[in-house]
């Protein structure tokens, strides 16, 4: 893949029109994300529930690519999900039939989805339904597959892999789909607010939101024990085990409060981050389309013992949907815990936290970090700061290994600054001529 | 009453042999500090489980004092006490009875108990009980009233408390007894280490810890549903809306720690802290009985609406158990959401949590601060240090206001320096002439 290199436009040759117009299109782009209230509706498979999704179609991160150009980790994921489906007999036959068509691939993004790493969602497997109320939107995520390193999203396959999955499809998912019911739904965003005073960032750190999901959860779950027996102790204990567990509850409900914000006629604000194994791209609310660049930039990161920085391979990644909202990296000063994990020092996620502000056309209301004195997460990335600034968005993210060995790692990813210029060209372009 | 003044006496003067044995002998209380392992095994009344505890004696905060030494908010609790338990039938019958002798008053340290504020205890209300399995010594707690401000333990008594109070008594208690039983006990260390990750102190935060506690008990509650039925809801919505229901737990844990360390000849190390409605006061390791100042120094507290600071009033306190052995004030920088309850800022509680380090003898081995890039707390207050130094233990507390309107407030108090000069004195008196 290519990627065209861009000349710097001076914003101030701007006509005062456009400016003006702009500004108040990402003002109301901000509104929507701050009025955006996500509350977890349904779990259902996606098939039954995800638009456009059918028994033949398997969902990958990215923005979308011909099969041709899925390599490595990712085709090997697409590859086995189609075995796990049952879609194909083996590896060769899925080769063929996603090569025929028999087999259609999805982006997620473009299906209400976001993936997580390889993001493999099939037909059959349980989701996430979060509907944000005040625009009607909704967004869907399938579940985290357990505390291994070795997983479906991470390009991994074999028989523990498949059981973990039948697992998530059979037990986990309808015993959380019942309780969701019995709830009449869950609300996310408060939850969300207080995992934030508690050491998560909703990104690399779900502790305490899993916990306060599963506190929500154990009045209806007590109440289902009669009917679904032991299910209902190994979701608890699956629960437990799984501090990761609400980060696809908070990619949900991240990607129905951007969806809610996309589409605003003028707004140069980003509205989703993607990665596939080809590139990084970004899609902005007031314009069509993905805007591609190279992959991102992985200085900050953790490696597992055994593994160095040429063993990390780009297998595909949506969860950065939370720092689009102003969450993950966009609110690390929240979550020192994260070091850990990821690397790096208090000093430095406050610093690269503030930094944000520079690139965000405003603050979240509800979503606030006490370490800076409750001030609201850099909210709305915007890409004519991003340009301007050469400040690019951190991501905490979590890294896949070559050769399907599974997680690696962990770190801080930075957006690459050529997706951010080709939107700004292509907004100049939009906007311009109407003008 | 009045508190002795004692001239500082230059410690470089001291005996060489002397000083070695007490770097070793806090070496020694540091270790066991470190070595302690609280378990919570059980939840009882406290007249079936309590040391020297009877149906006829009620415990209360602070430094042993005499009946007429019990004043304004302190003598209520008591008072109220006495007619809670169905020990006297009004106030007058009250004050005759505990004047007379036939109602008891105890202190709760020399019970094995820790007293919030006013720390009253009488026979029938549950205790949890924490061992200390490495020392074999437990300590005893009773439990959070709940979150409205009007509570017995900060002198106020009316119908609503009393409900309150056969409430914990009748449906908390038995249903947490039965889940701890169920449970075989449930390891304390463990969830204050994580609960330290996710913001709490474990003094005036124990939002994290209280959820970890509801986690482990979910599973037992699950097998409990049907024989104890609505009662098992009715506990965990109690949980879910008490924020501070882990304090009793961490000042149980605390003090079956502290007593661990209490106790080694030859050590300089705090062993406890209390209030009185008359003093402050200290014991030391390796000292026998108390050492008393004025009343602790309330300059940075944040009060409820309509109040001031001259309305607070001292009706006792125990809860600092938790600063004694590292927690608390002393793990502040873990707990930034703060703020907002007891006021200062981020910074400010950095730099106090780091002053502490100035007077311990050591860090935690298990209680580590996120921010100070895992740092171990601060741990075990040397009484020459504060002496030296003029640095004196930060508390985080709650704050009590005067005429029976409770809570009115939290914030930082300041041990008064007089009881460290009192007790180093009684120190060199002690082991000098031995030397």
């Amino acid at each position: 893949m290519s990627h065209s290199h861009t000349t710097i436009i001076d914003t101030s040759q701007m006509p005062v029109s456009m400016e003006q117009s702009r500004q108040s299109a990402n003002a109301e782009t901000l509104r929507r994300l701050n009025g955006a209230d996500p509350i977890l509706v349904n779990v259902a498979a996606a098939g039954e529930v995800i638009p456009g999704m059918t028994a033949n179609k398997i969902l990958t991160s990215g923005a979308p690519l011909e099969w041709s150009d899925y390599v490595g980790g990712q085709r090997n994921a697409l590859i086995y999900g189609a075995i796990y489906e049952g879609l194909a007999k083996d590896a060769e036959d899925s080769e063929a039939k996603f090569a025929s068509g028999e087999i259609e691939i999805g982006a997620c993004h473009e299906h209400g989805c976001v993936g997580s790493v390889a993001g493999i969602y099939t037909a059959s497997m349980p989701v996430f339904v979060v509907e944000n109320r005040t625009f009607g939107n909704r967004g869907f995520c399938n579940f985290y597959e357990g505390e291994s390193r070795r997983r479906l999203n991470y390009g991994v396959y074999d028989e523990e892999v498949r059981e973990g999955l039948d697992f998530i499809r059979d037990v986990i998912g309808p015993v959380i789909a019942d309780a969701v019911r019995a709830a009449s739904g869950i609300a996310l965003k408060s939850m969300i607010t207080r995992a934030l005073h508690m050491g998560d960032e909703m990104h690399s750190r779900n502790t305490a939101a899993t916990l306060l999901f599963g506190q929500e959860l154990t009045p209806h779950l007590l109440d289902l024990y009669a009917q679904h027996g032991d299910k209902v102790k190994q979701a608890l204990d699956f629960l437990k085990q799984s501090d990761y567990f609400f980060l696809r509850l908070s990619m949900a409900a991240a990607k129905a409060t951007a969806d809610g914000a996309h589409g605003v006629t003028g707004s140069s604000v980003v509205s989703a981050m993607t990665i596939s194994c080809q590139d990084f791209a970004i899609r902005v609310s007031g314009l069509d389309g993905w805007f591609r660049g190279p992959p991102a930039i992985a200085d900050d990161v953790k490696l597992f013992d055994g593994f160095a920085r040429e063993d990390v391979e780009w297998v595909g990644g949506e969860s950065h949907i939370t720092e689009t909202i102003g969450l993950g990296g966009f609110a690390q000063a929240a979550a020192f815990p994260l070091q850990t994990y990821q690397g790096g020092s208090p000093q430095a996620m406050v610093e690269l936290n503030e930094s944000m502000y520079t690139i965000t056309v405003g603050e979240s209301e509800h979503y606030r970090i006490p370490y800076l004195q409750y001030r609201g997460t850099p909210t709305g990335i915007d890409i004519f700061r991003v340009v301007e600034t050469g400040v690019v968005p951190v991501i905490d993210a979590g890294l896949a290994g070559k050769g399907g060995v599974g997680q690696i790692g962990a770190g801080i990813l930075r957006a690459p600054p050529e997706c951010f210029q080709l939107a700004k060209e292509a907004y100049l372009k939009a906007y311009q001529s109407v003008n």
